[in-house]
């Protein structure tokens, strides 16, 4: 640790944390606590959701600031859970710079125009991904109303962290040039080989108004962020390294330009600080064989789906970075028994790398009965104390 | 190679062939010609196939003779390929057995009625797998005429191969559980863990179907057999091997036990004869993990998707296997220089393998235009001169 006294950083906000379990897992320490939240934590798996939700449209429900705020906040209440994640989805950002989509029940994001060619690209891109600074305000509000109430919902009234949420450049390009949700993103991958340059832009142009929107959410007092390349698992290695991290990396960048400063020792008058950035993690499904390459686009923390063990994730990662995973979301609706010897592995393997938040392997499905994610919760801070 | 007089095996029907371009490189030799062939070559993508197929559901082409020859032979006319694949679908045997499924357009096989519990699938499997020998006749017939007409469809009218089709027991049991397709089949993968005796009382059921299926097709001719197991990527090499393995060994062992024999050096009045079987080939998408354990069951060239290179896959095998694959469909839309560029690079890294058989890594998109792809085979038969 560098004894230098920094310039002042972005002061944090009241319930943003530093030294919250999450926070400290997520920095590489391990401390007596085990973190564990889950992804898609806040949604159709809670009834209090489904009965907030009636009457409302998926985006309409994201950009209400009260609406997102108390339903990032249920299951926090409900599980104990030691963040909670942001209530959106990936297409929000683009929602309010004004691309036309929408959320189809069942189906999942329609835009009403595919960017099937360079000339479609060029076009979007136009939109300055600048503007979603002066329309940001429906997030910010959210996040500053949910981060103050977390400010006291962790054990001894303590801060929960809130993480904020973001979908990857490459997520983001692939439901845009297909035009809604797909199998196989082929329209996408042709179009990153068919013209490369198009592709490229595209991709810049996701990049920051995913960075952007992921930016704001910390600016507003998340205490982590995540940026989730659902679809990254569909690609090669190659394609991924040439065609995808480079955007992923400017997405993740936006973040990483904000520091705040710690004391870390305080030695008389002249309290040494360090400035940290807000840790970042990085997850998508089916990317076993990408897990270093979406480290080096300059993610903090690398999520694992269930697919791979997590000894095996830490040993292709070197042994220095901290994980988060891989619970089976299918084993929540196996009895208890088998749930319970499944989550006690994964909490030992996840003790061969260097920290670990418990967490899916993929998120929670509507199925899910909620009581079970209690139950692992509490589980896992048996184990973790 | 054991100079050893063999018992009379199965006697080949005529068209089907031991010294095939198609065979020989299953078999692991290379020789003048490099073969090559596309999943989903028989379909959507040639518009003398949506011809015939106008009026026709999909289970009825699958069971009409007539039909489902002609869309066997409809790519072997037109590309040049070095195989026929028999036209069908992995819901046809348990069709034929009296499992009420349906093709549903745009959406894929649907079952009147989800396996769901261990009591769902004891009521299933107490239908004798043994009852599709009985009910096969539309299957052997196809395979029958199919196998007459490739006799003479090959250059200098040597005789194309047929390789046969059939469903892994994961990706029949993973539909059947499901009662339909899903995403990420966690109805089935939770039957497996929360009921693992009745997830192996299903799996050896489907096993059963799906190996006499197979069977049936190279009993009436087919040279070669592919087990698709399409849905085995969304798992982990654990449960894979814990809970599939032993179903997909037991599917490949009703083909195994046919065999037939070739001569193999003549000397005299006693020729040296070897037994072979025919050979099988085991394939799955965003299975890169799960290479060598698709092997291990019982298969003798193993399908690689586009998602890791040839090379990559060799090794992973251990040098000394045949492989399958690995053009990635989204190339089959980009610029010709782009994909000749990329046909290239596979057929490089292929030969880093024992011996190559050209494919996809996966099935043709319905988009393709088929002059692409005469024009992909044009060109690996040019590459592999």
């Amino acid at each position: 640790m560098e004894h230098v006294t920094l310039p002042a950083a972005h002061p944090l906000a009241s319930g943003q944390t530093t030294e919250s379990p999450l926070v400290r897992a997520y920095q590489g320490e391990r401390g007596d606590r085990l973190p564990v939240w889950f992804m898609r934590q806040a949604g159709r798996s809670l009834p209090e959701y489904r009965e907030l939700r009636v009457g409302t449209r998926m985006l309409d429900a994201c950009l209400d600031p009260a609406l997102a705020s108390e339903i990032t906040l249920q299951p926090v209440r409900r599980h104990h859970v030691d963040a909670g994640i942001f209530f959106s989805d990936i297409v929000v950002p683009l929602k309010l710079i004004g691309v036309d989509v929408e959320i189809v029940p069942g189906r999942g994001p329609v835009f009403a125009q595919a960017v099937r060619t360079g000339a479609d690209a060029a076009e979007l891109v136009k939109i300055d991904p600048a503007t979603l600074d002066s329309v940001i305000d429906p997030i910010t509000d959210a996040v500053g109303r949910t981060v103050a109430e977390l400010a006291h919902l962790g054990p001894d009234s303590s801060a929960v962290p809130l993480i904020g949420f973001a979908g990857a450049p490459f997520t983001l390009a692939a439901y845009l040039v297909e035009g809604g949700p797909s199998k196989d993103h082929i329209a996408a991958r042709t179009l990153m080989h068919a013209d490369p340059s198009a592709w490229r832009a595209l991709m810049d142009w996701t990049a920051d108004v995913s960075g952007r929107f992921l930016r704001a959410q910390v600016m507003a007092g998340a205490s982590a962020a995540q940026l989730f390349d659902s679809w990254a698992g569909g690609l090669s290695l190659a394609d991924y390294e040439e065609h995808v991290a480079p955007a992923s990396a400017r997405a993740l960048s936006h973040v990483h330009e904000i520091s705040y400063t710690v004391r870390t020792h305080d030695e008389g008058a002249d309290p040494y600080r360090e400035r940290r950035h807000v840790p970042l993690v990085h997850f998508g499904v089916g990317t076993g064989e990408l897990l270093a390459a979406m480290r080096d686009v300059g993610a903090d923390v690398v999520g694992v789906d269930y697919r791979i063990p997590l000894d095996e994730a830490n040993r292709r990662l070197g042994g220095d970075v901290p994980l988060q995973g891989n619970i089976d979301p299918a084993l929540l609706f196996a009895p208890w028994p088998v749930l319970e010897s499944h989550v006690r592995e994964v909490v030992a393997r996840g003790r061969t790398a260097p920290a670990h938040v418990v967490n899916l392997g993929h998120g929670v499905a509507p199925e899910t009965d909620p009581d079970v994610l209690t139950r692992v919760v509490e589980l896992v801070h048996e184990l973790g104390a």
